[in-house]
């Protein structure tokens, strides 16, 4: 069982979001110059400038703690107390003018993330998950809901682009074993499922700073997430993510990405 | 070329939406029963509420005009005038606290859409477009941006799942030969293509309350929509859209989804 989070550490993850806020705020549907970086995904001073933003705050407060930034890369990867950050999770719906992105904050120990944030800073909306309490969304309590079944349950993922080769056979089984499959949302989708609005959230290629704020705030909300061989996620994890609100439903939906 | 849209229809439009818009917003993440249609599309009393508000209206005010409603069906269908009502385009994202939905509201005269408008009741934002003026997005004029070519172009669909056998083939085409492809948003990516933040969008299977009321947006807002042959879209066009930011890419997008 994962120690509970420090109180502090929930406070200034809080404070980092607020940092990140305003700014990532400006940019939305201003003009904004696209830079593509060398795998062709989009980046723009808005990530770049909230990322620092943040850096330097944790960089003052806590010196001995590590960072690993999308944008500006690890500084003391090995450290107890690693922070990840990608300061737009979503970044081509962010140039798209969508409402449907986030700032994500995690703080990890050993590997472990203990602590996450999701804000969404034009809406105005906020997760915060850590260990050893509840997760809450703008200042209240939530939890995922009940799924009574997988073929009663609503999935989403950002892009079926997402599953390459042998993933998409295998996403495959997982939409056909469901009501409903949904695109698009980027983190903020982690954020329904843990509000209690979707079931399972499935992706793959994702990178410690897109996976690790989502986790303790899926499980602070009741929900469960695990790799697609159904081991817990850290920081080393393969980027292979499923997460379930009802957590009876996890190994069965691990099943179905397994079965042949 | 069309004529211009009477005023008094523009404004009687946008009635219609304020209309839609408390009804809709009070369900948004509230407790709600979802309904399973006979395509097993999810439908929910925001749905028929705010469509029962709309058609009231229309009645008292019109009583010679058409109706064509996704949720209670077609009145009068051979008018010259005739009222295209989706209360919530795109309740799959509705019923998942996603506030990328719309209301659409179109009028068309003679089988074609001559006023349009999405309403997103959350948000509060609103574009109307009619024929012989500005695209107006919460009170002032909009307009697409000019991509300046296809590998330069950002493409958005609701899901791959609208692409059933050689459409999915043809689809594919188009996501190859373009910048970037996003997933997700219903009306709302049409919202934002007259906004100038994507550059296509390229959907099948869509009907006639879900395309009606984007023709009027988009071309008042400078762009361009066609079928997927290239022809002016009318009520009886066969739900496989194309949407152009820039009128001069429409041609070889027409010309990608059909090359063999």
């Amino acid at each position: 069982m994962t120690e509970e989070c420090p109180r502090e550490f929930i406070d200034f993850a809080a404070t980092l979001a607020d940092a990140a806020r305003p700014i990532v705020s400006r940019h939305f549907r201003a003009p904004l110059t696209i830079d593509r970086k060398s795998d062709d995904t989009p980046v723009t001073i808005a990530d770049r400038d909230a990322e620092t933003a943040m850096r330097t705050l944790i960089e003052e407060r806590y010196p001995q703690h590590g960072i690993i930034g999308e944008e500006h890369g690890v500084r003391a990867g090995d450290a107890e107390f690693v922070w990840v950050l990608d300061p737009i999770d979503g970044t081509k719906a962010f140039i798209a003018g969508k409402p449907m992105f986030g700032t994500l904050i995690a703080l990890v120990r050993g590997g472990v993330p203990i602590l996450g944030v999701i804000d969404q800073p034009v809406l105005g909306e906020r997760w915060i998950g850590a260990t050893g309490t509840d997760t809450i969304f703008n200042g209240k309590p939530i939890r995922t809901r009940a799924c009574t079944g997988i073929d009663q349950a609503i999935l989403n993922t950002t892009s079926p682009d997402l599953f390459a080769g042998d993933d998409a056979v295998r996403f495959a089984r997982m939409r056909k074993s469901v009501w409903q499959t949904q695109y698009g949302g980027d983190c903020y989708a982690y954020g329904l499922l843990a509000s209690g609005f979707l079931d399972f959230v499935v992706e793959a290629d994702l990178k410690p700073y897109d996976f690790s704020a989502l986790i303790p705030i899926v499980s602070g909300a009741g929900g469960a997430v695990s790799d697609w061989n159904g081991e817990a996620i850290h920081l080393a994890s393969d980027g292979r993510i499923v997460a379930a609100g009802n957590p009876a439903l996890l190994p069965r939906a691990v099943e179905i990405l397994n079965s042949p």
